[in-house]
């Protein structure tokens, strides 16, 4: 009997992280009488008075916001990190281990406009907001105490986000946190032993083998990775490898502003909702090293499984094992793959 | 300014992983507009006759239940994993690896009672449980293609479990899962360079400092960790360090049973709900060596925060950079602690 990967239960592993994915594929017909999430359908206005993100509202402590009419950033009135911690650091045996931590958190707004997500807004608006994510990977990465810039976006309730008003966020901090390191190291070993980045390497499989290639432009690809935890998960590669958000050509950065509207377009349509996800950047660290080895990449991490009211889980066997998928990326990336490239509102 | 872990944002390294946890403490004051679980307070009867774990009753496939009176053990209708899988590798270019893996998964009703949980029944009935985990190890574990037997709990529709009838599963496979082999690696090191499990030094400490002691008895202490990221997670740890489930002495499976009780009784009592949670065992693989570093140890992971519908949300930054709590593990313990031994349903 030979292994069918559409069929047989099967581990893969995440050359990036070096950590491995259960893959069971024969799983994807068991029949789900546990939790759904609720969706909400409701219409949005394009101005809340009580949205603490629209512009001209006060926020919490009695700042407030600007008349903005593109994006905004504000620092985080509630930052987990802050800039005047004591790096101190603490050891007993080895066991218990702790260290102060300095850090900046920032708030993005993405457009003046309640109503609206990533998707539903015009490419040249999504442009600004990269254009503002590298002034703020530039700006923050420049300060001596800062190694790493993570910048994210949680969409949607089911991913934490308290606040409808499209924004991402910004934790920028001292010590590069564990998964960029992660992939750092592998990264580093690949490079160190191919004299190319990992990514491109792998980028031209996925080019060549087609079946996991969900969108792609000039400059950058999208596809759902052999690796994917999350059933709808994808990487956005881009094509010519380099590092960092400041080291993007002026049509690089018009390519990352397409290349993020078309798969979030991919996602609205694939079960018709505002699609929930968690999504960030992986540049390299800001800490003055050169960082050939490292190839500039960004993780969508969406939830959804079935439907828009039926998520995939990360608990028990995930938690204490591995993680563990049913549906497998091929199965996945032909559902994205088919939908249509318009927004299904328009 | 020295550091100040009761206010000050700080990393604590997980030793049992390598892992680093951002502990934000001053973020525990931050207000929450986001989302809001539901809790179903409706009252259960004691058997359910559309409930395919109850005594009797009919499950998938035309397979039926018998009339059990204590536990029931069976192989999962929708296994994860299946003993005949090939277990053929597959490997281009060190980025498109896959592997075929054989396992087995079970499934075991607690009680026949529908509307019990763990907290809720007699630690006697609990005893019966340990006994059957015990069993399942040994059965499972002398075949000589599993390695690794993980077995866990998804309490509560929050945490995935599709059926409230009390019930865990066992995943047993070929390979050893990413999360027991970090731990493995780290408690190997640590017994190599003392002599002694890490598990044991670190349960030393925990009694000396007190304040993360949750419980404890003659067999068991259970603590919540230095570096716990959920924030009530709470860690069990065996007085004595043995490895296995097949270790256990009558005593201390006896401790285990009550212990279990414990802590269980007192997460119902915190927010007065059936508390959620995944939690599992970390035994010793089956691989046929010895495992003298390896520390039995139980981890309970619940996602409630501030209430029976605020839950934490492991999403942007903790998916891309790193795990992140604002409670302090010693004000989660402080909380746990001062709750009455008794289930506030009696
Ligand atoms: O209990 P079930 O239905 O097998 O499945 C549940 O536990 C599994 C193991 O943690 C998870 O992979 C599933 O996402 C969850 O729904
Ligand atoms: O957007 P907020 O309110 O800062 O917080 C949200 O994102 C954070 C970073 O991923 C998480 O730690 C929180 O659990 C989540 O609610």
């Amino acid at each position: 009997m030979t292994l069918d990967l559409t069929n047989h239960p099967h581990r893969r592993l995440n050359p990036l992280t070096g950590e491995w994915i259960q893959v069971s594929p024969h799983r994807a017909r068991r029949p789900w009488q546990g939790k759904k999430e609720s969706t909400s359908a409701a219409q949005k206005a394009e101005y809340a008075s009580d949205c603490y993100l629209c512009p001209g509202n006060e926020r919490a402590r009695e700042a407030k916001n600007p008349e903005y009419d593109s994006t905004f950033v504000f620092t985080n009135d509630f930052s987990a990190l802050k800039p005047d911690t004591p790096s101190e650091y603490r050891n007993a045996g080895d066991l218990l281990v702790a260290k102060g931590e300095k850090g900046i958190c920032r708030v993005i707004c993405f457009s003046p406009r309640h109503d609206l997500t990533l998707p539903e807004m015009e490419t040249s608006q999504i442009r600004q907001v990269v254009d503002l994510w590298t002034r703020e990977y530039r700006e923050l990465g420049n300060r001596d105490y800062i190694n790493y810039v993570q910048i994210f976006e949680n969409k949607g309730e089911i991913m934490g986000c308290s606040n409808p008003h499209p924004h991402g966020q910004i934790w920028a901090q001292e010590t590069i946190p564990d998964e960029p390191v992660k992939e750092w190291k592998r990264q580093a070993e690949y490079y160190k032993k191919h004299g190319q980045t990992l990514l491109t390497d792998y980028m031209d499989l996925e080019l060549e083998q087609e079946e996991r290639m969900v969108v792609e432009n000039e400059h950058f690809v999208v596809v759902v990775p052999y690796w994917a935890f999350w059933p709808f998960e994808t990487l956005v590669i881009s094509r010519r490898p380099f590092s960092r958000f400041t080291d993007m050509t002026d049509e690089e950065q018009g390519g990352l502003a397409d290349i993020i509207k078309q798969i979030t377009v991919k996602y609205d349509n694939l079960f018709e909702v505002s699609f929930p996800y968690s999504a960030g950047f992986h540049p390299a660290p800001t800490d003055g090293e050169e960082h050939p080895e490292w190839h500039f990449h960004m993780h969508f991490y969406p939830p959804l499984l079935r439907s828009a009211t039926i998520k995939k889980f990360r608990v028990g066997y995930e938690m204490l094992g591995n993680p563990q998928r049913d549906i497998t990326p091929e199965a996945s990336t032909k559902l994205l793959k088919e939908l249509s490239p318009e927004h299904y509102k328009k």
